[in-house]
């Protein structure tokens, strides 16, 4: 029922997904059942792949996340979630309220490790592939640990979704020298060098890093997270603008425009993240879609969800997690001293 | 004698400066005096503004701040400085080693206010002009009242680069809801919001609100800060070779690219951020060139230079500072209760 258009794009992209996904894949599909009925009515080939599991209520998409969290019972959005839980769905995909999806997801299924909410995962497009980027914003204030956490998530993820045997893992500071950043930093950096935790971590990456691809997989913060997503976004809208002004600035150039947009259209493809990112930390698997998904975008988001699900991503998060408190035991205090003096004047930053 | 080409660049800019700056505008030229003497000679019409000070030691590009500044008494930079304590010169400009020039400032200038180091500003092109940033990268740990600080810092920087009366002020989070980030860009929120500092606070922004150009100045913590530019940064640098394979994956696009490389060339430029940007918070003003600067930036940011030496800026800053004790004292200990609750399940991004 969520996103933006609801079942008019979710049950196309359902009958879309089916066409190339393995046939012991089915579907529960959970909302108004007249509406979903008459949408699935279009495409009987499908129906003998989809339940559908009526709901009264729908979350809307602007309805505040605690509120949609205390009221949500019942809603089409818990009993997606709740199927998991009870090990009806292996794993649920919406392209509704971010928020409330994460807060239902989080009361039923509960947290892996000690996270306050899942993290959210984004990929971001590189000139060599994909950018695994976690938190993109759901929690703000991450200690050591939390960031331990999310490199023991956003590995397994990676290589999940993109079959990288063993990816490689940063962690985003101001400077790539040992004493650069705040304690919480210089303290995740410590645990993951050590090695008690399997990944390959490379060590400190900068913002510029991230479109670079240097790793795989680029931790941080869910505050630094979002500001840094938000802040590409803007300044790839701000870049297209500006070539839009140059294009139309003269004949000449809205020639070569004319001429050159094949080719641009297929950059600017080439520019868009996947439209669909997993809630990480749960103990099971809830894909967000984005609210404007199209067809293709939540038929592919089902297909990533089922990628996700077949994987050993689950088992490999709690493998690692299971070294976590060996890998903290360890340093009992040890975030202040090292470098804190000596990191002073480095700060300035060129 | 710093940045990447020394007097070779430097001199020159000083010429080319001086030929459109008042004539009571004069220079201090801090390095080895036969080196610049020889570059001098070659222009001596710039000679009668010019006065050489010997120093026998440079501070190298490469070398550790802390160093710099135990052992950076007798250098140039550190003369540079100096002969503003002492109201030889109005202002400082540099492209030399940036945290040497924050360690060495700091120390022999002093902060005003309760900063640990210098802000670092920096101008970021929008589509309505250029949106003033700061800390870039100098403070990785602020509270409340450090955020504060940087607006009116920026603030007053801004109105006194560009002439805007009365400068618009937000402060980046994660949401625009009062709610939303975590307890210091709350505290400051509230602080500003309450008008004792005299600013046209316009509330939260967020990062694609830098290059959207929402407000005139956007203030964050010096990790945010760096993270944001550094991932702007690589994002238009990514979108550029992108462009690039678009517009070589083709004879019609690189066509295309040959009528349209005039405006694009235009285009460019418009997204360079000015080449030099002072460190903010000191007793008196200090400009920070990049350091690969050429002739012509090292020439802008003289300019930049002395078009700040000759505003209200300082007295603007010291006028806002002296009303940061009163704003806060409302507030002894305001910072955790409200809103930390009701924001855990809305920290959930879309």
């Amino acid at each position: 029922m969520g996103g933006d258009h609801g079942p008019p794009v979710v049950i196309p992209a359902v009958v879309r997904a089916i066409a190339t996904l393995p046939e012991d894949v089915r579907f529960l599909l959970h909302g108004d059942e007249a509406v979903i009925r008459a949408d699935l009515a279009k495409h009987p080939e499908a129906l003998a792949r989809c339940e559908i599991r009526h709901a009264d209520r729908v979350i809307a998409m602007d309805e505040k996340p605690a509120q949609a969290v205390r009221r949500g019972k019942g809603s089409s959005m818990w009993n997606a979630v709740e199927a998991i839980r009870e090990g009806q769905a292996a794993a649920a995909v919406s392209a509704g309220n971010t928020g409330a999806l994460g807060g239902i997801s989080r009361l039923i299924l509960r947290m892996v490790g000690e996270l306050e909410r899942p993290a959210l995962v984004t990929s971001v497009p590189t000139a060599r592939g994909l950018t695994t980027f976690l938190d993109a914003g759901a929690n703000v204030d991450c200690d050591a640990e939390r960031l331990v956490e999310f490199a023991i998530m956003g590995e397994a993820f990676h290589r999940a979704a993109h079959g990288t045997p063993r990816p490689t893992v940063g962690l985003l500071n101001v400077g790539s020298e040992e004493m650069k950043g705040h304690g919480e930093v210089r303290e995740a950096n410590r645990i993951l060098r050590e090695g008690k935790i399997d990944l390959d971590y490379k060590g400190f990456v900068e913002g510029d890093d991230i479109t670079k691809g240097t790793v795989d997989v680029v931790v941080t913060d869910g505050f630094s997270g979002n500001v840094a997503l938000k802040s590409m976004e803007g300044a790839g809208r701000f870049v297209f603008g500006e070539l839009q002004v140059a294009f139309t600035s003269g004949p000449l150039a809205s020639l070569g425009y004319i001429l050159a947009r094949p080719a641009l259209r297929k950059f600017r493809d080439r520019l868009s993240p996947p439209p669909a990112a997993p809630l990480l930390g749960l103990n099971g698997i809830v894909m967000k879609c984005h609210g404007g998904a199209t067809e293709r975008d939540f038929a592919q988001s089902i297909q990533a969800c089922v990628d996700l699900a077949r994987s050993g991503f689950t088992a490999e998060i709690e493998r690692n997690m299971r070294r976590l408190p060996d890998a903290l035991a360890e340093h009992p205090a040890a975030i202040a001293p090292e470098g804190a003096g000596a990191a002073a004047p480095e700060g300035v930053q060129e």
